[in-house]
């Protein structure tokens, strides 16, 4: 029985490895490539840790917030990386992760495919204050890259501050402080030409 | 007060980016490309939320864990990685290990660089429970993705059978479903000429 489960366990294992195929439109500040949906889990995990003392709610679940952020993109292996500001993509987004979700953690024993599902439900709907920590860490993390590379996936498809604002807005709900510093960072963006006005 | 520590946890956060950059010998199975550091820690961390009731000890702190695994290669920003196998390499590793360990986590506020610092010299010490668990998990995961690609480390490097075991054995000790599934996985990889005898 536990022989069965662990090869169940290790076949979702071999499966959330097609996350590192993932390529999201931010890129490296090293080498200008695409990061990948594992190495922004791992980034989001790691600020998770440290970022703590400013989170809005005081006496988070930290290791629901990891868990999270370590789950939150595994249905883009269905589903594919929708860039933050396509409209179109945007509009069916939803519908394509939902049966992505559905899919994926059934791959699970029955205990866990519910944890996780549950887990992932969570950080989507961004009611509870650890999934709005997570959140804001989703949301910041890209932008800090887009800040260290001269607003390359800005530039590349044309955004606009009042886009990156109405999206990313909600970290102040997370982080209050990441809120402050963002908006630091947008204006110096603006300033230098590496997001439109 | 608050300002100035967010920027230097985000000092470190930028830093820490480099874990990307670093190439191990593990290749990918569904493109033959290396794996790097950052999407190795997020698949280990994964690993870690569904593998814990096999775990050697029960009632393990998985959040330490967690925190483990999303550091414990952070030095190799500064130490390069050293191939399991290369004893070489391995003779002055440690040191170049402790040399970076200083350097990197020093650049977080006091707390926090004394926390992950101690994090990291319990999982190289391999003495608690936790550190057992996580560097079963560190051992394991290259290992299951050789075996994805056709032994691709394995054979690159000329490694046989008995270095596998005398590397890997300690996995037992974190995680004894794990090695009873890594042998099968060693005989197998044997017969398919994969991995020297």
């Amino acid at each position: 029985m536990s022989a069965a489960r662990l090869q169940e366990q290790l076949s979702f294992i071999m499966e959330a490895e097609g996350l590192k195929q993932i390529f999201r439109q931010t890129v490296l500040p090293a080498d200008g490539r695409a990061e990948n949906d594992a190495e922004h889990s791992w980034h989001l995990s790691l600020m998770a840790i440290l970022l703590i003392e400013h989170a809005n709610v005081d006496d988070l679940d930290l290791l629901r917030v990891l868990k999270m952020l370590l789950i939150h993109d595994i249905v883009e292996i269905d589903a594919g990386d929708t860039f933050a500001y396509d409209e179109a993509g945007n509009r069916d987004k939803e519908e394509r992760e939902q049966a992505a979700a559905e899919r994926l953690f059934n791959l699970l024993p029955d205990k866990q495919a519910v944890e996780l599902r549950a887990l992932w439900d969570e950080f989507e709907a961004r009611e509870t204050g650890e999934a709005r920590y997570a959140a804001a860490l989703d949301r910041f993390q890209p932008m800090l890259l887009n800040c260290h590379t001269e607003g390359a996936a800005w530039r590349k498809h044309g955004v606009k501050r009042a886009q990156v604002i109405a999206r990313n807005e909600h970290i102040k709900e997370g982080i209050p402080a990441l809120w402050d510093h963002a908006l630091e960072m947008i204006d110096e963006a603006v300033a230098s030409g590496h997001l439109g006005k």
